[in-house]
């Protein structure tokens, strides 16, 4: 019998030859080896990233690095404008107001695009030091408009966290282009590693926010295992300042080599082009997808949402789906029994995507 | 050649069992297998622990539940007593620092053993609503009395918060019996897992100070990736609130089914007589344990701390052990150059341990 097919957004299947690096004996987390393969993964990264900036990697979720983000430049009194159109936009709300009384923010409809018009009011109201969004909004398949908020942010003088979880290592996002002062990945979506580990990356200027008139590496408010200027303290040894976990380590690394073997323009295209046929077929079926989107682009390539229709119960359907091999998710929160959501992520191949269209059109027919 | 043997304090070698176990393929992690795994090793780590309290499995190293313990618990004005003998003791002051302006440290030499009196006297000056410890105090190979100290933390009504990073799998550590509010433990230490999880348990005491007067799952004061309240909620469906890293899940399941084979009573027998053959042989090598002890049972059976003779370098030292195919640590901060460390942590042997002492016996003569 097949394997069964992880279509879910994160955790993403992952290829034997990255999941078999993990079987590897450990190694002394303070050594030459650990070094080397801690530069050569944060390399790739930045290339991956396309940035200069400092480049770390947490041993956490990417929620870890959502906290890594926030709770490394907010304080108290911090203004933060928030925008969000789904459940990881609202997360990042959320963890806003675990640091700073001061976070606005800027809600649209689930599965509604984001109108830079709202955005711009709430900068000219309420001058933001910060601005977060997530730019693939995993829990309703939509691609965020970050370059636009980016130069808009950069123009109200704000620094611009993006959360890129479920983003990059499928499209292009260029961190320095766009002026994105932190972003962040997690290692088990486009990346096509397992779960558990976290990139940041930190610009100049969110440097200079974090370390205000002098370098306070004991300040009180910043959280302790994700605390920014400690990892950047370590790095300059080739080290992390809490243990890291390997395996993962090693996993990542070689994660990153599929990817460099790929090419990234060939690896965004494949995306791209499996969301497609995904899209095409999905609608085919006679199913609707659950975004309402003039902009077809903004359709995300990453995960594609599907209403579910009124004549069908979800958990039937994807019940169905997973009988003949095939995982789905479900809608998250509010959208929990409407939709069901189909990943393209990772190293994903056109014979796993008809696989599961497959599964789909058989699980409809009952 | 033999493979290095890794005698640090974690991470600890791992069995090819425990890392073979991590090639298997990514499940569902909000799926019946997923919360089949995670009961199992909850049961078992609840076992291991001594407890009846709930417990929960952290997607972070020993370092993130020791701020899971103390962000959680821990308002800005908080008293906390903290008691310290060495690196990791004084970690969970400067924890503590970012989460409370009233923090007692409660410092001891180190290498120097905590004296009650002492504690007590700042338990009767500060009245302290939460006592931090190190259980095994890894920089100096110090066991420190924790069944005293709950004693006397019971007795002043506060909290007691023991990190038993390093004692946990390698002691009896009876958590309800001496009345450990909150105890924590990372997987690459004793346990003999790979690095990058760690477990902690919670009293209905710690749960009362936490939730205060109403379930506030809201409030802004805890950390949001270690916020207890939500992996306690997750854990009804069998889940954590954040994607889990589900290889090293596999890991540590295969972990506890070898200290399970072994039992707990052989195991703690087996890092007591290891640790007693690497104490006599390094003394009969004329080298002299650091820690001054009385109570010969204060010296670590998880890790043995050495002094450097002055007539040697410990770079060279260690680097002539490990041309000899064996890893051990340096001293930590103010010990570094001072002492060298040797763990006998997880699943060592008994020839690990004599191939260790011949290393060290052929390195000293040149």
């Amino acid at each position: 019998m097949n394997e069964e097919l992880l279509m879910i957004p994160g955790p993403v299947p992952v290829l034997p030859r990255i999941r078999n690096a993990m079987s590897k004996p450990m190694i002394y987390h303070r050594g030459e080896e650990f070094r080397a393969m801690y530069e050569e993964i944060v390399a790739t990264l930045k290339w991956i990233f396309q940035t200069r900036n400092d480049l770390f990697v947490l041993s956490g979720s990417g929620t870890c690095a959502m906290e890594a983000a926030i709770g490394n430049l907010v304080r108290k009194d911090t203004p933060v404008v928030s925008i969000a159109n789904g459940k990881f936009g609202e997360r990042l709300v959320e963890i806003g107001n675990r640091y700073s009384d001061n976070v606005t923010p800027v809600n649209f409809e689930w599965g509604s695009p984001i109108e830079l018009e709202e955005v711009k009011a709430a900068m000219e109201e309420k001058h933001p030091q910060v601005v977060t969004m997530v730019h693939n909004e995993t829990s309703t398949g939509i691609l965020n408009p970050a370059e636009a908020i980016a130069r808009l942010t950069r123009k109200y003088n704000a620094l611009f966290v993006l959360d890129c979880i479920t983003s990059i290592g499928g499209y292009e996002v260029p961190v320095d282009d766009w002026g994105v002062d932190i972003a962040i990945v997690g290692s088990q979506k486009c990346l096509g590693a397992p779960p558990g580990l976290s990139a940041i990356s930190v610009s100049e200027r969110a440097w200079k926010m974090m370390l205000g008139d002098n370098d306070n590496s004991e300040s009180r408010e910043r959280p302790y295992y994700m605390d920014l200027i400690a990892y950047r303290d370590s790095f300059e040894k080739g080290q992390t300042p809490y243990t890291p976990a390997l395996p993962l380590f090693f996993a990542l690394r070689e994660a990153l080599e599929v990817i460099k073997e790929e090419g990234m323009a060939k690896r965004v295209e494949r995306h791209r082009r499996l969301a497609d046929t995904l899209r095409s077929a999905v609608t085919n079926l006679g199913l609707s997808l659950f975004p309402r989107l003039n902009d077809v682009s903004a359709y995300s390539n990453t995960v594609t949402a599907i209403k579910v229709p009124e004549w069908l119960d979800d958990a039937h359907l994807r019940g169905g789906m997973r009988e003949r091999g095939v995982m789905v998710a479900g809608g998250q929160g509010k959208l929990k029994g409407k939709i069901f959501r189909i990943a393209t992520m990772g190293n994903i191949t056109e014979g796993e995507v008809s696989r599961t269209i497959q599964a789909l059109e058989s699980a409809l027919r009952g």
